[in-house]
């Protein structure tokens, strides 16, 4: 059994992205050397979704079969629905009696989503949405998580983690979480087809699970360098969401194919060609599993519920050793 | 089986005093006419008090021991520890994520006591600190009670609990829970025995466990009418707290004690001891049932389980239509 633990989630947002992608490929390498815990996080949804909790299972549904599309191994790792296992709650409520109010309303992302979101019409001005850090917290702590795979943005939400994880040890006199660390992902950042942040709002992704024809048709309409007009025009990779893509995808050949844009040798047509082909090469893999996961009726219902059961396994534990330091235990009245 | 549901709930502060024993005479009056649940409200308990949970196992026996004493029957009565029952945590974070915190931040104790306990060095600044008032709707909620017994200072939280209500209902569409009627009950306010409020940490309070001996010393300790030197001055009774105590536990003969007083026909020594009679005669019943409960070891505890076992069948049921509604069930995925 492997020691060492490892938490992260995603909010159910059903069929994922190109960009999520780099972030599945991470977890699916973190597998061999942690015990991997990949929860969807159906309770923090709510926190902003509430109100179209309606479309949350289907979202779950799209989004698991991404994972295990992109290789996330029910075999090696546990996947999970947050709401599935109820400690996750528990160990929330407890933890907000000895969380400063100050320590939430200081976390850097808190005001700016409060005012993006507003702006997008959401009315998410709510106690839960103050304390979503702490609930995060209360995910990673409950499967004692040494390591946390997280973007430059989420290190304040770790590091209140790791507070919340000190206070409780010291106001309960023993080390029953660790301070997990983070394991900083290197997350190549995709532009959407348009250049723009790449986000299902500005219909500008493409998924995971795009057909071949869809991902064709995505690449030839993805805006390249406004500059070059006709064919013979020499191009500016520099500010082409193409090349960039082939950045990412396409290492090999990405210093062949710059001399040629810049010196016009290759169209944009053609460009896209390419990258469209080597990403649908990239895919294929994908497609395929998911086709599997999909034939088989009841398959992903039975992963979540094993996995469920194996992360009620060790969140009891937890909680057990929780209650007997706060004095909760049932036994002890 | 009675239909309408009543919850009430204490924190375990350890034996109750005389201030209490009219709660517990309210709530025991109510056994036979609703289906009566009563809580010791210890996850609420460690929001002022995380850094003294040690002592909460040992309050909650006590506190409990006194309920039975005044008649709070398990045979009547749904009689449980609310961390037994996990169902309060989970309600409590999904109405979280669709109350808006400006609720909370508007409940007028708040403020308030956020000073008073500050005061005391009590530093409670906590997030659990700001959204107790919503476990506290959770609490009700997730029992469908119909009916709070309240004072008045706690109808804003009452209020609070009906505007949950209305607004889960119908962002889901469902009239899942009931809008909670205040029960005002009419609880005379008795003084601690120097005037003062009756309080624990004044030290002027008669617990309702008081031995003869205890209740005969504390009550010849308490503070007259200042003004009444000698035995032959004539007295005021509405400055002496005595009287006060008079006008609760011996109405039969308080206009007789009001005539003498004043005309220096009875001295404050014969006074108190009358009181001290009255009062030992109503404790005594008090007394003896806690002395059978005490001598049935383990007796508390069963009363306790099998209290958690009916709380939890009911929160079962209610929390299975609130995931329905909300499309959380598991087998909605």
């Amino acid at each position: 059994m492997k020691e060492e633990r490892v938490l992260s989630g995603m909010r159910p947002t059903g069929k994922l992205h190109l960009g999520h992608l780099s972030v599945l490929e991470n977890w699916a390498a973190l597998q061999d050397k942690y015990r991997c815990f990949f929860m969807v996080a159906d309770w923090h949804a709510l926190s902003t979704e509430y109100a179209a909790s309606a479309e949350i299972p289907g979202k779950i549904r799209e989004m698991v079969l991404d994972w295990l599309s992109a290789g996330i191994d029910p075999e090696k790792s546990v996947i999970f629905v947050q709401s599935h296992v109820k400690e996750h709650a528990e160990l929330h409520l407890l933890f907000s009696m000895i969380t400063p109010l100050s320590w939430l309303e200081r976390v850097p992302t808190y005001k700016e989503q409060l005012q993006q979101l507003g702006e997008q019409g959401k009315d998410i001005n709510t106690y839960g949405f103050l304390g979503y850090p702490l609930l995060q917290a209360a995910d990673i702590l409950l499967y004692k998580a040494t390591a946390v795979p997280v973007g430059e943005d989420q290190l304040p939400h770790l590091e209140l983690t790791r507070e919340v994880a000190r206070r409780f040890n010291f106001l309960f006199g023993e080390k029953v979480f660790p301070e997990p660390q983070a394991l900083l992902a290197r997350v190549p950042l995709l532009p959407g087809t348009d250049g723009r942040k790449m986000s299902k709002s500005y219909n500008n992704y493409i998924s995971i699970s795009a057909s071949s024809e869809e991902l064709y048709e995505k690449i030839r309409n993805m805006i390249t360098d406004p500059a070059r007009v006709r064919r013979h025009d020499p191009g500016h990779p520099e500010v082409c969401t193409v090349f960039t893509y082939h950045r990412v995808y396409n290492p090999e050949r990405v210093a062949e194919i710059e001399e040629e844009c810049r010196r016009a040798g290759i169209g944009c047509v053609e460009c896209k060609k390419i990258l469209a082909q080597r990403k649908d090469e990239l895919l294929t893999p994908l497609r395929e599993r998911r086709k599997e996961y999909e034939g088989k009726k009841g398959l992903v219902q039975e992963i979540l519920q094993e996995g469920a059961r194996q992360a009620r396994e060790v969140a009891a534990a937890t909680m057990e050793q929780v209650r007997r330091v706060m004095h909760l235990s049932e036994g002890e009245v």
